[in-house]
């Protein structure tokens, strides 16, 4: 589907003209959405628009790093949305001209079409009205990154909530967790690390059709993904102690085990041999015919466990 | 609460006048505090100052990254406190006009309180009083980084004292300690690096409304911060390895224990199967009637245990 | 073999004239590619186009690094072509004067020969006649780039399998998986990376012969390069996540191994022992006697077992 | 103490002048050392030399990070002196004026002593004349930064020797001394690190009084400190892999013992078997009645255990 | 001893002058050549040529760090040779003035030599004699350079083999293997990178005397620098991932261990006790009187045993 806004230059807002009758010069700027188009209507970018065919290309073939490539009289912008429930990235590619701004993403997106919800609605508020199809430009990648923090605030979340359960659970289910968050977080980086390249590029730039006013409401939005790469690296410093801390907890149950297990085998194994040997057939031995050689076998055996285990207590070995 | 503070031209401290009747013209400069602000308070931001919407919605919505944001005749800081128990953040938020100052926190800070009475104080001072504004933004942010050492001097205390302690504890414990003490590294370098980044920019910068004396100042608020940044680092770096070297305690412990084990039923195994031999019950088995059997069967346990146990020594088992 | 491609001023290709009968200034700029050429036919480089010596010996021999070297009044190229086999590198050398571009490689490779089709096919094109030799430069190396791609994208894949396959394998073969990835990623950015820092240097370098129309193009190359070495440093992460999650898988299922031998050694070695003790040849044990001696024995052991697996089910030695 | 040093105009040098009869503009330069100074005397420099008050503060408070701070007329050095034995950090403070410096440390170091002792020995050396107070800064830099090798040298060569040593030693031994020599390097680089970048800025700055000739002698302690943070990082990564290789020689051993252990459970159990079911009670048993029934079972006995071991060996288990 | 080399200006070379009988001036330009030099010939750099002090001592102390000094009239370089064999370093020292080259070692090297020889061979080339000194600088460092590959590719052909060879050999005698190769190629590290850092502040150096021509030779030795660097970082990752492979290896090899212990354990342990019950002594026990009873436990046992064994079967623990 294709979409039309245009602003007249007396801030009126016009929607739903068709493309093909819309007439540039007539208005103050025009916004065209390509909303899921179809092949016939993405045709439309190189047989209406002209634009140059390395951006057509790039539009066409999804899944692109997020850049900015600068055209004649155009810029083009590869953005990138989020979807937080499977991390899946779509692809939002934007070309900004004077008074044109054209947005094409091959699926219907909430977050264009809430920045196309609030152009209608503050159409005639001069400061938007005036800062021309740039306003439109921030308020696609304004909602864009805004929907980046959600996934990350719910990966934090269930950091915290990991940090506190501690050792109620059992070890490999926590280990799973963990790794499963990390692999989030990677996702996440490599959509919100290029993004914020990308708009430190267009912060600085010298190209960018903007003046301060308009940099300074790019920076707000470079200073949110600033923030995400920082939470995202610090939550990734965090899982790893995370991990860190469990393998050496598996470590110190291991001993524990071990420790069990050696204390067992220590202590049973001499009484086993004892009991081994006034079992054995000689015809002399002695002590079998002892009257207290029973019970005097059977407190040697007490002793010398009970000694074992006491040395084994003094050791530290159940600490 | 809102609580303003005025400089007269002749040096004089006047506080307590209510916000609505202060005419800053009046004035050498002033300082308008919102400390603990109400809602209705916090909207007089936009109602009585006009600061510019980005920046208001920045102080109403917490956790913000320390940053600093310039507007045409104002520039807009936000900063953290650190609370040295819960390493709980606290924001600050300074807008900085030519002879204004702003400044808005959400709950009571020690911090500020401390910079207030300063300015009252120090008033009459010739370089605070020509330094205007910018003394009070200074003695802001050199409070609230004096605050951020105390919880890094504990931190370096407890490292001295865990890796002095070492083997009196068990593992378990240490390693707790060790994974506590990186998880506050961690929270403290999330508030630290940041603010050093924007002092950097402070100092570095050509907008920030300030001479070459100013600059002297901030920089010592940034070398306060980079010293901070470096122990930070080098106390992470120092849990590592105290974190390395009880994995490596752990392994050592548990190379012990798999030896006694190994001792143990080497030693056994054999004698029992021994006496098990001679327990056995066929009807011909010359060396049960030998007067010597059973002596001998007991002498050769021994000799084979004892050689046993002289042969792990001389391997160097219980070194 | 040596073959010639030159463009007329009038935008025709003409091909396959013999090397010593072509006469550059007829032309509009030639194209001579030694196409796995014989030692004889490397000779040229030096004798018939007097190239500088350096360039000529980075020729002849084999896996340099890519770069870009500036001569007098040509630009000499080192570029990588990858087979995404055996990911073994192809050296291909591009000099690029102003009407003339010599390409070099010592075997026949695909991605060249796709551009030659290509520049043959499309040489009537106004915008790559205007080009020049840039274009065949372009065209080789947006040909080699690509090759790239489906080496990293097997990757992705085999990766992904791997997330998803889980235990149902033997560790010690996803292990081998994962590492032979990790050496084939490592193998690549080999590639990769000096192929993106050399195209960051035509893209920002004052002298390559090239327009800012250019510039789109070769960053568009560059573009593809960034993105390569994005995954490559991404799916190295998941590599290394994956390692480390394999590494406590083994040390979760050691644990699990341990506790089964220690339970079973903890519950059968009392029970042997009490057996051992009723095995015993004393004359007087009055035990042995009691009528219901036998079924008691058996019932303590049944108790003594049974608790013992009581207890370990409860301290959640099986969780 | 507070000790002076005057260069008159005609290179002679004068000392022991208390510093309240020390005309400065009667010399060509003077310096004044505060050495391990009582409050009383640290008082004068703010009462009698005026610096910044910030500066003062700063020699005041021990263990600032080594700094350089440009005031009016003044530059202000804080630098690091290191003990070699403990690795213990003293703070040097020097204000470097047109024609004075003031030296300030807390406690008596041979390494201001031995700058003070050159300058005082080569003043009639035109070369040290003319460079006036910058070759003071530089002697006692250059000798504090002298002081870093030994303590360098000697870890290097503890490290040599652990690399020789290898297996005599018990792994925890070794294992100990790689920690300690780790921290021992961390502690080094939190002096070394600042001092260079200290050192960085002053050979780079517009600001430091000097000239070229001056930049020479700057750069060589330059060289020097850049050289040990290379030793220091190299070493770093070589007790990295000492503390690796020593963790998977534990891991080897580990394995061996485990061997050593199952080779003898699995050899002895069975044998103890069946030595048990020929002890067992039944009244129809008929081996036990066989002539060679003991004899066989022996033989079965030696078979089985002989045979196990056999297995073992061709699995390699013992290599 | 001290060689000498003069070339004329009518391009001919003339060695064996004594150094006290070379009279610079009549020549285009020289090199002397401090070949392994006595002290008293060492003595000549300050008495002879008056070379400034600071670069002096850097001579005569061996083990600088690779550096370029700047002295009035002269450059100073110190560079590294490598002993292919032993990884140890020689130090090789330049002074490179307008028209006089002097270098410096203090052992006899043969790649100074070869640079000798080359010079000599091919004074009359117009390029060399042009070059002048630089030639020199030039040859001697490019053969230094060339003497670093072999070690490299010795240590890749280890690794080739290391990767080959696999689970042939035992895992210990592997890891001394990686060890050492990681510790060769730290050693190798300390070298390359400071020669690469010094070859690209030449390389990007206004001051050095060299026209554009001469930086592309430079320019070619330090692509061959940066290609080592490339090769021995990710030899470093790659003998990383080998130790991984290896401990995970290892530790897959201690895991079946400890199955085969467990299974053993697990088996025999019930089938023993059984054995131990029906060796008991009561007077009461009615099964032992059975006629089937001894053939009944015999299959009781071999019914248990070989149940467990088809448990563990299942469980997949012999995969």
């Amino acid at each position: 589907m294709i979409r039309t806004l245009a602003i007249t230059r007396s801030h009126e807002v016009v929607t739903g003209i068709p493309l093909e009758k819309l007439q540039p010069e007539d208005y103050a700027w025009i916004w065209v959405d390509f909303n899921a188009p179809t092949p016939q209507e993405s045709a439309l970018l190189t047989t209406y628009f002209h634009f140059h065919p390395l951006a057509v290309e790039d539009c066409l073939h999804v899944l692109q790093r997020p850049k900015l490539d600068y055209y004649e009289d155009l810029q083009f912008f590869v953005l990138h949305a989020l979807d937080p429930e499977t991390l899946r990235v779509e692809e939002v590619d934007l070309f900004l001209g004077q008074n044109l701004i054209v947005s094409f993403h091959s699926s219907v997106l909430q977050e264009v079409d809430e920045a196309w919800a609030e152009i209608i609605q503050h159409a005639h508020d001069r400061k938007i009205w005036s800062r021309g199809p740039v306003s439109c430009a921030y308020n696609v990648m304004d909602k864009l990154v805004d929907k980046y923090f959600p996934s990350v605030f719910s990966i934090e979340d269930e950091l915290a909530e990991l940090e506190n359960r501690g050792s109620t659970e059992s070890i490999e289910d926590l280990m799973n967790q963990v790794f499963d968050l990390r692999g989030r977080l990677l996702k996440l980086r490599r959509t919100v690390v290029p993004m914020r390249d990308l708009m430190y590029r267009i912060v600085n730039s010298q190209h960018v059709q903007s003046n301060n006013e308009h940099k300074v409401y790019f920076g707000d939005i470079y200073d949110h993904l600033l923030k995400l790469t920082d939470m995202i690296e610090a939550d990734r410093e965090m899982t790893a102690d995370l991990r860190d801390s469990y393998i050496s907890l598996n470590s110190n149950r291991m001993n524990s085990i071990m420790k069990t297990l050696t204390v067992i085998t220590t202590v049973f194994m001499p009484l086993t041999l004892i009991a081994g040997i006034y079992g054995m057939n000689f015809t002399r031995m002695p002590e079998l015919a002892w009257p207290w050689g029973y019970p005097a076998v059977l407190l040697l055996m007490f002793v010398l466990g009970g000694g074992m285990v006491m040395w084994f207590l003094k050791r530290g070995w159940f600490k």
